[in-house]
């Protein structure tokens, strides 16, 4: 059986995180990164992901490029939550030495590292089947945090640049890619492997986004994330109105998924895209797509927060659109 | 080839924790734990750790004790400094979900996170062979963190408790415990799965010891890096005197090895006791031994900083003892 891996935290560890609350705790388990009040001023943020060979990624993969991925995806979590990145540390597991792959791997992780300017702080070197955990810090002025708790009725949602290349990537990489140029193989190889880290963009939305995450696991799951924990905080029931049409996709990405149906199905469930979904109040939506332009930052409106319960599709004509899959779960049986 | 894990560090990622150096880290990769100034008065210490099925621990390994020491582990590096802890993510990979594993294992994590007050703040669970890296997040009022630097010429060399017990447990687990009352195994083999926190302990030496760390290589190993990181800042060539006949050994631990120069040696090769290791200025040890009197905290005496180079071993009668085993190193062929 399939069990979220939210789900296993929670029903597990729920004792061991409320064995003893500090004052500095902010916000436990469950967003993208915990908050931890380090002084009047600012709070740190922490979020922790591990990859694993032959679950998230083949025995094969170029070191560089899975350095590069292994570190923006966390990354990512702080830039969503509107965090600064302070630094990471690396806990990582050999099978051997192999002098070749870990030069690949660390120039991987130093380019990513400087890009987001987040230096390796500390780390772990273990022998054992290929894995790497990553945990990174971030700082946000208190209070400003972008939580996932937050959206009320009558936001607007947003999207930053393109959802579905990275599970376009992924059919690329499993089927081949013979009708595609050799371009947009690799921008699609290049948005599963080095996802944009939206640092500069959620730092901007601070103050504006009412709630946001990052695209983790597909845009129904991770819509479904903030709609819970929004509900609850709120306590009323929240849903969302999306507009398949508005969906921004690539033409890479249409090139691989040619049928429109398939295309908001890949778009919608597709995981790995790490791009920000935000909600912004009506009256704060301008200045958020102003801020989005100048920083050169492609921001799509595809719906809204309403009244009720769970995610309801839409094309432009306002008509229902059903979609047949389901989010990304980790513990699945495929890659 | 075994190469210690600390080279492998240094050697293939020294680039990325240079490449983007932030005003905020005191002190990187190295030492038990990263620091970095979070405010003008505090310090975050950051330390992480992983265990791996078959190389840090057996298959069959009983949960709850299992989780207890990863915890404890890592929260030893932090105490090791002098730091309080504030919390810990998991990342946890696991091949199967086993509700009664992880039932075992939760709890033996609730119980030391309530032990030590130090909680989850988030983690990651992930599909994979089992495996769990721990990072804790400790505090320090600033420029008070016991580093594993500032050790000079003529400080006196303190361990906490008694050194061997976790050697004595892996010998008692592989070999049987015949000749061992059952009152002794679980002597020793709470010492492997549990051991202690010196948390108040090395809050307490704050200010009075030069240089610490916590002993997760076996004695040798570790106040070699004393020795070498204090050479270094000092720019002098510091070596240490240790009294084999003052290194503390339980009696459960005499009764697994008999022979006087077998219980040297793994008293000070053994791995995995994670006692402190502080070194103290003479004029400050009466302080210091009084301190942990107060705390009930075993504190003795083994030897001292001197000039030179490595570390000799001599008896009661000051004789030279030789050592003919070599501290813990990772990457090795056995466990």
């Amino acid at each position: 059986m399939a069990i979220p891996e939210f789900e296993l935290i929670r029903r597990y560890f729920s004792s061991a995180w409320q064995q003893a609350p500090v004052p500095e705790l902010c916000l436990g388990p469950g967003d993208d990164a915990a908050i931890l009040q380090m002084s009047a001023t600012d709070q740190l943020l922490v979020s922790v992901d591990t990859l694993n060979v032959g679950v998230h990624f083949l025995p094969d993969s170029p070191p560089e490029r899975l350095a590069q991925r292994c570190l923006r995806v966390n990354i990512s979590d702080l830039a969503a939550m509107g965090g600064e990145p302070v630094g990471f540390t690396l806990a990582l597991s050999l099978p051997d030495v192999d002098s070749e792959w870990l030069a690949g791997f660390s120039q991987g992780l130093a380019a990513a590292a400087r890009e987001a300017k987040c230096p390796l702080i500390g780390g772990d070197t273990t022998h054992g089947p290929l894995s790497m955990t990553i945990q990174v810090l971030g700082k946000v002025p208190a209070g400003q945090a972008i939580r996932r708790d937050g959206a009320q009725v009558g936001d607007l949602i947003y999207v930053t640049g393109t959802l579905g290349d990275a599970a376009a990537a992924l059919q690329v990489m499993q089927a081949g890619s013979a009708q595609l140029s050799s371009e947009n193989v690799d921008i699609l190889l290049r948005a599963f492997y080095e996802p944009t880290m939206r640092i500069e963009a959620a730092m901007q939305l601070r103050g504006l986004a009412t709630a946001g995450l990052d695209l983790s696991d597909g845009l129904i799951s991770d819509l479904r994330h903030i709609l819970t924990a929004s509900s609850a905080r709120s306590r009323s029931n929240l849903g969302a109105e999306v507009n398949v049409s508005a969906l921004p996709v690539s033409s890479a990405f249409k090139q691989v998924f040619p049928e429109f149906q398939q295309q908001v199905e890949r778009a919608v469930s597709g995981g790995d895209d790490y791009q920000l979904c935000v909600t912004v109040p009506a009256e704060k939506a301008r200045q958020a797509e102003s801020l989005m332009a100048d920083l050169s930052v492609p921001f799509s409106r595809i719906g809204e927060i309403v009244t009720g319960e769970g995610i309801q599709f839409h094309n432009e004509q306002n008509e229902a659109v059903l979609i047949h899959t389901q989010g990304y779960q980790h513990f699945a049986d495929s890659v």
